[in-house]
């Protein structure tokens, strides 16, 4: 027998496994599995007869390079189109500062690879996105958490983490955020402090990294479109990378995402990218591209923010009704999420093993915090499931919570 | 103005530039150019009618998981349609040996990713893929090049390389090779040197990187299938990383490829892609998935192996009437290919310049060799240019190379 593990890089020896993901492969292995879990779109918002439409005009057979080989950065009218996006977000741009990729992840792994040296810190709120955290692991970072508030992540922490990694030499170039709806949290940062960022990034010569899937989806009950303005849209300097998707608002089996970019910088995105991937799908972003100029896009969002604000509110009123009083939460402003707080005692992943025999599953707070903290929270998701099952998913979670409601001391 | 240089890591300042990729810009730019540069598959090829009726079905609104997030391993169904692929290929997998990827260059990338640490010597072939040059170098690999014969990597040489960087120090862990019809030398690697290099792998604890694209596509006036046996058919040791693609037997651009290694290995390499695109499109994997479970790819293969055969004739016929007298290289015996050797005196990279000027673009040989050679070379596709493109490409050449008929001395 071989021992491969002599085969293995650094990398390849430690690398990090998203527990979300593992959760999936879980889902998919039990049949009457609730998934709280994963923040999979409501499948019933997909534009199936607008994308088949599409999808029969790109295959008539008269244009070749629908299913070619295309270039790295990305179809040139996607790109077009995407600064079309980009203008209703504030956010002025040029193609030369964008790069198509494959799904936000790889736009993540694009930025780490093209910026993160092994021993690189990179500054993240807690709890922050898993997804980002594997690549940051992946790619040797040393990841340093700062506390948010209510408006986001509090920056005299932010200041003082930073001033402290440089003290003891190392290299503190980025700082990861989602200021919208963030996952897991579904915090939105304040429009004051998001200009604040913008200046501390200027001070102290760091780069933001804008992470936007959910900026589209907010609630109007509570939230507004003007509080979710990107960080990107005031950035006078070249200080953020700017990153968002289609995965949320069209469909994620696209695999269809953008990074917007210093134009320095968005050049080497595209050269990494040439090694790690050629290009994205070409059929996808021909797709894509149509469902933009057709309008589709624009005409999802209300609908969207509609759907998901209604799953919102199922999620919450059965929450109350069967753990009430064991469980808190602030209201989510946007997003796919819920962040819950549970009582003093209880474990995240605890809660989660007698959950899983429950058939019920969501994420346990710890998978978010880079700290090893986060013990008393989990994230649970109310974008997929229909209300029914969202209702079903809290019994079996009351079931799994209610026998330990006096825990051990 | 931010100096974003002092943003990069080592990677990101030492990105390699495919030559081939740069030359696709180019051909985007110049409208009349007849490019013999990239080796894009012949887009009359596509079976773009049965495509249509396979998305038309997939998008019938019935099934959201056609537009959902998926499994990182691969839609399994797929997996298992591989599975048959590769039996018929002679070569036994189950699921759980294979990893789906954003076409051949994601497999190259996660097999770096997973495998090698900077300074780590990867063994590879000169001249060898572009791709593969790119890959290992963004990895901060070392390459070591074998000289090839006309059956193949020159395994004497091999073996002294590799114990030369060995007693250097290095790690020397993996051997890239491409068996069948080389890119870009076209060579077919003899069946007896194939079991031999199996030995060698298990004698030396070297894995074999064996890169197949073009395997289906062999000329059967020249070769035979029996002549195209993978590597891995007989590796009952699990030595062999294989990988193959259907860029080149359906169409590039849906990105579909695969990694079939032992299990040990692809959990791995299943961890890596999860941090680098979650999944590949989950779209294109059930298109993929369905034309080859209605016979598709088996439907397309004679037919692909007598369209590229034509062109290959066509190519040659043109060359010898125009530049016969100046030109040779070995009759391609399948792939994309035509390898040409250069008359003394003469360089490639020279060459192309005074091609550009007369609106022809092929790769200079120097990009395919990781020792500093290879200027005598040139490397002509004859895959997607039509017949008259070809000869038209060819006049342009000729054109190019005359002047310097009588080189300086």
């Amino acid at each position: 027998m071989i021992n491969y593990d002599a085969f293995l890089s650094t990398t390849g020896r430690h690398l990090h496994e998203s527990q979300i993901r593992k959760m999936s492969t879980l889902g998919v292995r039990v049949p009457d599995l609730v998934s709280l879990a994963a923040g999979f779109p409501d499948p019933t918002s997909f534009p199936f007869r607008e994308l088949r439409e599409i999808a029969s005009e790109l295959l008539d057979g008269t244009d070749g390079t629908v299913l070619q080989y295309g270039a790295t950065r990305g179809y040139k009218p996607l790109l077009e189109a995407i600064v079309e996006v980009l203008a209703g977000r504030h956010i002025s741009s040029t193609p030369e500062e964008l790069l198509v990729t494959t799904g936000s992840q790889q736009g993540l792994d694009v930025v780490a690879r093209v910026m993160i040296d092994p021993g690189d810190v990179v500054l993240v709120e807690l709890p922050t996105y898993t997804g980002a955290i594997s690549v940051f692991i992946n790619a040797q970072a040393r990841l340093a958490g700062v506390k948010q508030d209510g408006d986001g992540i509090n920056l005299e922490e932010l200041d003082r983490v930073c001033q402290r990694e440089r003290a003891a030499g190392r290299r503190v170039n980025l700082l990861y955020l989602v200021p919208n709806f963030q996952n897991p949290s579904g915090l939105l940062i304040g429009l004051d402090k998001r200009r604040q960022l913008l200046e501390w990034a200027e001070r102290r010569n760091v780069l933001i990294v804008e992470d936007d899937p959910y900026g589209v989806l907010y609630f109007d009950d509570v939230a507004s479109e003007a509080e979710t303005r990107a960080i990107k849209a005031d950035d006078d300097r070249g200080r953020v990378i700017y990153m968002s998707t289609f995965s949320k608002t069209l469909a994620p089996g696209f695999r269809m995402a953008w990074i917007a970019a210093p134009a320095a910088l968005s050049a080497r995105f595209e050269l990494a990218k040439q090694s790690m991937d050629l290009s994205s799908g070409i059929f996808d972003q021909r797709v894509v591209n149509l469902a933009i100029r057709r309008g589709l896009l624009q005409q999802l969002a209300p609908h969207l923010r509609a759907l998901y604000r209604t799953k919102r509110d199922a999620l919450q009123r059965a929450l109350r009704e069967e753990l009430g009083e064991l469980l808190t939460w602030p209201n989510p402003r946007g997003g796919f999420f819920l962040w819950v707080e549970l009582p003093e005692g209880y474990d995240g992943d605890a809660v989660l093993e007698r959950a899983i025999e429950q058939n019920v599953i969501f994420v346990a707070g710890s998978a978010f915090y880079v700290d090893g903290t986060g013990q008393r929270h989990i994230r649970l998701s109310f974008s997929h499931p229909t209300e029914e099952k969202l209702r079903e998913g809290v019994r079996r979670l009351a079931a799994a919570m209610k026998p330990a409601l006096a825990p051990a001391t």
